[in-house]
């Protein structure tokens, strides 16, 4: 069964040998060609239809799935190019993961082990780099920086943060978490690659920066946040301040992440502290204004149970824990020619399990 | 004397009512229009010239030359309304005074004084959100935030931090700091308004966000590296690693700061420990790509004496040493309707003083 039905519709940008970029639909393993729809549905990135609105998204989603369901023409997969599927303004990135801030702390801080104070008080974030969010599939070079005093060279200890991404449609300032399905547009697959070494030795008092400006893979596919079913929300104690209230919707997004091609982690999104629209309510609190191609990740999704982590710092413990993989391999963190991929599925607005499309790298020398 | 002649001739974007957005250069106090020349100097950012490279820089430069020799029609800048001139990709901030990172470091955390044990190995920096980078004279509402546990209000620490910003016109990787002038196109000031409370409750361990997020200003003049002259730069223990040297030339920038007309302080830019060209070596350094439109500022510019400091926080000692400003009224931080202006001024390329254009920015309740 394809978990690319007719209730997913999840969009992206493609191309042709030769030909213009357009938007499309996944469908299966196939693209449905919306240019033919004009309008909004007729363009070359996202940004446009993202940018017109709620009313505007669902009268389109309306026409995209009554083309399908008249039988609109296939491409198959193998025979496109995806592309990145917007033009990202700015990028954000989030750790809202309790699981995955103990873990870190347990690990890097040892002597202060547990949550920073403010940790259930707000949900703590940082600006990334959006000049290098790249599409699925895109190779990422091993980065080389500062790994100590008077070291440079790549990095030892490269990593992998498997997110869910948020992306803003409607732009606005100081919106509150009831709000959030007003503005933005759909979800993403994100690996925020991250380079432990460098990130160690940079970090304070700042926060990270080489260590993950590199390079940040999404997903070529956006899935309509009205594909999506929310669920209830964590508890959360203490009880957030009113302008993160109330929570807003969580979801149950189930992740995979795959090393090698042997599944390493099942990651939990469910269990996220904050949800997408606190973080983005946290993020306007302050008067700041988000626009149309804003992108902004959850946090590494991680678990309670070892096999449910987010990045492999946790899965190896500073790779003190190495993992084995099918091929008889062992890991403690990525190899060059290792190749990532990570997907997800859900239950669906409709009922059904539906796909989340995934976000692949491979790592070069 | 006019620190606007033709040695300088910073360009701009300004716009009369009912017309479009041209491109200009100050000449005294009125702009010349360029759009008359065509080519490159017609649009309505800097961003097509910027990225057309050195070569069509000068070209252009010599044309603009001419053109004001001629005599040029002058628009007095009463006339007009100046616009932000580039459209802003990614915005990146620098630590790099070292007497400025002593001084925070001090007040903020008198626990462990002194420099993180890296800041003599790299530039530190971080991303900021560039959707809230404003032109110079753009009003600046004071942002609210969590100022502590359970606290959500209007920030009572509102800083300022008076800054020169580095405008990227050819992007790239892995900048050598000897390939500086072959990226940059041009300098300008920048005001990174920043909430002590905010960021003092927010900042472990991923950096400042929503303290500095709110507004970042920038002056509406951006002035072609070509009309500045470089100077030494200063020397630097431990001897920076490879890809940061040789360390490319320093520029003698003498900012101020008016304080509601009250000049309170004069900083030093020419006293920065890392200079321009090893920040974009730095950030470069990973392998992530810069682009046309990047923005990246040095870090508070902070001198030795007391009336050399680039922040408040700096010059007041976090509150607890108030100023007087000349009408007699005494400040810690910011209050409602204050209004800074920075301001600089330089020993030009010709050997004349030119001025840098002023950033000026008032606090809204």
């Amino acid at each position: 069964m394809s978990r690319f039905g007719i209730e997913n519709l999840p969009y992206g940008v493609f191309s042709q040998p030769n030909e213009r970029r357009r938007l499309g639909v996944r469908l299966g393993s196939s693209v449905v060609d919306l240019s033919l729809l004009g309008g909004l549905l007729d363009h070359q990135t996202l940004n446009p239809l993202m940018a017109a609105g709620p009313a505007m998204w669902t009268e389109s989603r309306e026409r995209v799935v009554e083309h399908v369901a008249a039988g609109a023409d296939r491409i198959p997969l193998s025979e496109v190019t995806l592309h990145l599927p917007f033009e990202v303004a700015d990028y954000t990135d989030f750790y809202s993961s309790e699981q995955h801030a103990l873990n870190v702390s347990a690990i890097l801080r040892p002597d202060s082990p547990g949550l920073p104070e403010h940790w259930r008080h707000l949900p703590i974030g940082y600006h990334g780099r959006s000049s290098t969010v790249v599409v699925s599939g895109t190779p990422i070079r091993r980065p080389s920086g500062q790994l100590g005093p008077g070291v440079f060279g790549p990095s030892r200890r490269l990593d992998i943060e498997a997110e869910v991404g948020f992306v803003v449609g409607v732009g606005g300032r100081r919106i509150g978490t009831g709000d959030f399905a007003e503005h933005v547009f759909g979800v993403t697959l994100v690996n925020d690659w991250s380079a432990r070494d460098i990130q160690a030795w940079e970090y304070r008092p700042l926060g990270p920066f080489l260590a993950k400006s590199f390079a940040t893979s999404m997903s070529p596919w956006v899935v309509p946040l009205s594909a999506l079913a929310g669920v209830d929300s964590p508890p959360q104690d203490p009880e957030p301040l009113d302008y993160l209230r109330p929570a807003g919707p969580a979801y149950d997004l189930r992740l995979s992440v795959e090393w090698n091609d042997t599944r390493v982690s099942s990651p939990p999104f469910r269990s996220m502290y904050w949800t997408a629209a606190q973080q983005l309510a946290h993020l306007t609190s302050n008067g700041a204004s988000v626009r149309t191609g804003d992108l902004y990740a959850s946090g590494t999704v991680s678990g309670d149970r070892r096999d449910e982590v987010g990045s492999f710092l946790e899965l190896t413990r500073n790779g003190q824990e190495p993992v084995k993989l099918t091929d008889g391999s062992v890991r403690g963190f990525l190899e060059d020619g290792d190749k990532i991929t990570i997907s997800g599925t859900t239950i669906g607005a409709a009922g059904v399990e539906i796909g989340l499309g995934e976000v692949t790298g491979t790592i070069l020398p």
